[in-house]
């Protein structure tokens, strides 16, 4: 594996940081002392705390649709399985690691969206691309028979993203995995008739 | 009508900056300056900026709780016809308002739930507040025979609360009221049998 380099080891530091704590919360110099870079290098690298901020969206988006695309279209399982091993996975990862966090796109949107276009724009383009992956597997589980075959793929994408985005906003609130099982509950009981 | 205390002038104006930029990326001086109010004087009112939050908190979950009870108890329509005009009627306000701010009490809690449990317990409570509304609509609506008999009112409700913050964060991203008419269409066509 290739070496990190330093504006890497600052994007994963400074990436884990501002999940933690909020973008506008998160100071430069405590993301440089975690990826032990000497102070005043950061501008060598970013050419501002945005452009920096936009780097993190585009390190969390790869790592997401890594991750979705091994549990969504390589799990082994069929479409709807694979969908609900997929939040019931997320459900125990949170209960096991305390309901903190939630999701680092859904958390950018929401803090930066209306104070910069382009966090908007990149925030907007992650969740769109998780729409898209549920929304393969949701026409994958439609031709199968899974589901109602009634079901809009992509309207149905869109409303299982937003309503987990709640759902982990709620969690947060609640420091309780309640809002995910109820997500879980609801989605595949009601709306995705089997 | 009493005179607007100096204090309620600060809660006021602070609500509407905090709602548009967030609590940590806001300034005591700008919200001071926005309420008129001598520069150096916020510690006269606030022990702190935490507390002046929570009092932000306090103010929008008494807002939304009177305008909940108005559209939801007291609209002389039926508990579903009620909960549908409520919903519709909140995605004329946003494509009205251009799909900015979002939900100020699930924005907070989003912010501001890791950072303080005074915050986040304050969050929770108001929307479970919220959640307890839509409980009570949904339990009429069940009596009348409006909805699927077997659904669980106070579940149901957490989903309809957890749901709508989701659609709301996606539709400041997007910039586009679609987010809240899937919801819609995906709560009152599926999750709600009529």
């Amino acid at each position: 594996m290739a070496k990190q380099s330093t504006k890497e080891r600052i994007i994963i530091e400074g990436a884990r940081i501002v999940h933690e704590k909020g973008f506008n919360n998160t100071g430069i110099h405590e993301i440089l002392q975690a990826a032990n870079v000497p102070k005043g290098s950061f501008y060598f690298y970013f050419a501002s705390k945005e452009e920096f901020g936009l780097n993190i969206l585009d390190y969390h988006n790869s790592l997401v649709r890594q991750w979705m695309a091994q549990h969504l279209e390589e799990s082994g399982l069929s479409p709807l399985a694979s969908l609900r091993a997929f939040f019931e996975g997320l459900c125990q990862k949170h209960e096991t690691t305390g309901c903190h966090g939630g999701c680092p796109i859904g958390n950018l949107a929401q803090e930066m969206a209306d104070l910069s276009d382009a966090f908007r724009a990149k925030a907007e383009e992650a969740l769109t691309a998780m729409r898209d992956t549920f929304a393969r597997c949701l026409e994958a589980a439609r031709q199968r028979g899974e589901i109602d075959p009634t079901t809009d793929p992509l309207e149905t994408a869109d409303f299982l993203l937003n309503s987990w985005e709640g759902a982990l906003l709620r969690m947060k609130a609640h420091k309780d995995v309640k809002a995910l099982e109820i997500f879980c509950r609801t989605i595949f009981g009601r709306v995705l008739k089997e």
